[in-house]
């Protein structure tokens, strides 16, 4: 019993998938021997069959046909590397009708179209796997599916954009203004170009669609989440929040409440002793609830050749032991409910508020008594003295339903000795 | 196709059996779906059919015979969670003869006849569940065997005493001297009333048998182990640790060298800013370093009833699954070597040294000579101003061989203005 060879087909020779065949050079002896068989790339679909390649490859393997892969009923399982929705969403399809196992590290096809496709798999006795669509290296998926298997997930609070928060740890450890390290995180590889996406959070938000669908069985759509990036992040808050004991993140949350589901992508300010907080440069962690483990956390690197590479070759040992085991359906994410969204109205958070203030009598008294009104306590307050006749003022504010904070910060707004509100951030104590 | 109910038999019903009682009350129905099979409790193994217990259930569960449970062909898998290494042994060891699956919180039992018990699951063609035996909640065995599976794993450092790491995040960010920490830790229920096992650091060293064995895939036996506790731990050291950069930290470290594997469990300094740092009171961290993955880091609550039933009802789930799918053989780990043991002199190692030296002049320098002569480079020296004409010196070496850095100590100890020393630790810089 048993096939003695697994033959997998990459779709995609970049980054990923050259730390795919990095890996299977200098560790294959050993992810043979944990596959019980010998896995062997038998083709490879690039774009350009000349361009050189970080690592060394037979030419013989490599393609510009798709169907070279997913027609050649040799092939067990694709691993799709090229990115994008489209052409990928097609090659998975196509493959699942093939009857192949199907690995990806596609981030937005899974987030988008996740669902679909683990029905289509289960529909053809296959499975996906996606270890290394979400947080690069570290083990995220697998634990939720299985070693936290026995819990109900309360919340989810992930750094799961390695960008945002190696700009945020320049900021914070080594003083520097948002725009120096942006330039730094290019100049280092660990932020694009266009860094857009990672700024404003939609990259976060994308990745949790897909960790939040898994830990709530729900269908996650990006426009279920309420996203806000980091661009207004100034220097100065991330002073002040390290002053009053907090750390700014950019943090992923979701979280079950009796309503439904809360979902959002926001800079977080969180209190310096959470493990969250000393998860530094371009890491990323996974903090979870669950009602039996408790708060559980995964940490490491989110991105790069050899991290990603690796949780792909943790899925290729998976699927040739499950070929061999013949477990023709190993897929267990299948029973997705629509949940019910909750608005961030609803939502209860404390918050982080500064602004500028004519330094005048009464000014205090009137921002205090415009809480005071909608109910809105103040936990921490700090006042620097005033420079030419402006004072600074940084609130936290105790937990309130947002809507009642955004009621008293529309009359604030509107008071004569406010110049200017700097920043509303939102606090999680733990 | 499949059984539509898992027959589960417990051997024992304390702290761990009542977690996973609990964890079927209020998690059944998911679990259920998980596991694509019911999961019944058909007998329970007890000491006493009357005592009182902290969850309910029907009392015709409860016996005291075994053979009802090992004997019971209609039981699949038995869990065992009695502890010791008798008893606990016979049991398991009879179910495997029965061919029944096998899960077991039982750290002793693993780490000491964890390997011949899964070469005898192995023959039976059934396999042994241990995620609970280490960690508690936290998902440690599973990523190990699988989500790293393609990596090389060159070195794993652990906070994996509850105990120890309360007591010594008390002494550091609340002051607290050693015995005040202890008590308090006895008094909140995270020490023993006999702690040494805990305090001397051999608690650890059984949990580095299992994660050492299953990381190197070799057998590692306790005598393996250099173990040192946090006995001689002093406020002081505390402070001066953190007044340089770094928090001390009982951590389990297994690395594969060159030479072999080195394996121990002692105090040690690592760097304030390192993950590992940031893991306070009770909570436990594996931190692991592969050759693709690169560094990551598990987090969560190493003991308790709830959190380690999280992982024996995961086990379950992964029996059911088993079952259902015909999977006889799904042992992964079971090309144990027995590698070469690394002794510590042999290993690099920095270090820390506070030692009491009479305030006159030289004695700085011939301390500074003699750790020349050996090769020992100084990379960080405190001298506070002296008292009593006795000046306290803390210096942190660089990384040297330990047998150099102990033929200097040996030397320095015989100096007649050397009047005590107080300290010495081993730092880890990263």
């Amino acid at each position: 019993m048993g096939k003695k060879t697994i033959k997998a087909g990459l779709l995609g020779m970049g980054t990923v998938g050259s730390g795919v065949l990095k890996i299977l050079e200098i560790n294959g002896e050993q992810v043979n021997r944990r596959a019980g068989a010998s896995i062997e790339i038998k083709k490879i679909l690039v774009r350009d069959l000349q361009r050189e390649r970080p690592v060394k490859v037979d030419r013989q393997l490599l393609t510009t046909d798709p169907k070279e892969i997913l027609d050649d009923p040799e092939i067990d399982v694709i691993v799709e590397m090229i990115g994008g929705v489209e052409d990928s969403r097609k090659f998975i399809e196509e493959a699942l009708q093939h009857k192949k196992f199907v690995i990806t590290a596609n981030k937005d096809l899974m987030a988008t179209a996740g669902v679909e496709l683990l029905l289509l798999a289960q529909e053809q006795g296959r499975n996906i796997y996606y270890e290394a669509s979400v947080g690069g290296g570290i083990p995220l998926i697998r634990p939720l599916k299985h070693s936290l298997g026995a819990n109900k997930i309360i919340r989810l609070m992930g750094i799961i954009n390695g960008t945002t928060n190696y700009i945020l740890t320049k900021m914070s450890l080594e003083n520097m203004a948002f725009e120096t390290a942006l330039a730094e995180a290019q100049a280092r590889g660990f932020a694009e170009q266009d860094p857009a996406s990672d700024l404003e959070g939609k990259d976060a938000a994308y990745k949790l669609c897909i960790l939040a669908g898994l830990a709530f069985s729900s269908r996650v759509r990006f426009e279920d989440i309420y996203v806000q990036g980091i661009n207004n992040i100034s220097k100065r808050d991330v002073f002040y929040a390290r002053e009053l004991g907090f750390a700014i993140k950019l943090l992923a949350i979701g979280e079950e409440t009796d309503k439904g589901l809360a979902l959002r992508v926001h800079p977080t300010l969180i209190p310096l002793n959470h493990p969250l907080a000393a998860v530094y440069y371009e890491n990323n962690a996974l903090f979870v609830v669950g009602n039996a483990v408790g708060e559980v956390m995964f940490y490491g690197l989110g991105a790069g050749s050899m991290p990603t590479g690796s949780s792909v070759v943790a899925d290729l040992i998976d699927v040739a032991r499950n070929i061999n085991h013949q477990v023709e359906n190993g897929i267990m994410e299948i029973d997705f409910q629509t949940k019910n969204i909750v608005s961030m109205g609803e939502l209860l958070s404390a918050f982080y508020l500064r602004l500028q203030a004519i330094d005048e009598p009464g000014v205090f008294a009137s921002l205090a008594t415009t809480f005071g009104a909608e109910n809105v306590s103040l936990d921490m307050i700090l006042q620097k003295r005033s420079v030419e006749g402006t004072a600074e003022i940084v609130l936290v504010t105790h937990a309130v339903e947002e809507k009642y904070f955004n009621l008293a910060l529309g009359k604030i707004q509107k008071f004569p000795a406010i110049k200017k509100i700097n920043s509303v951030l939102r606090v999680i104590e733990r």
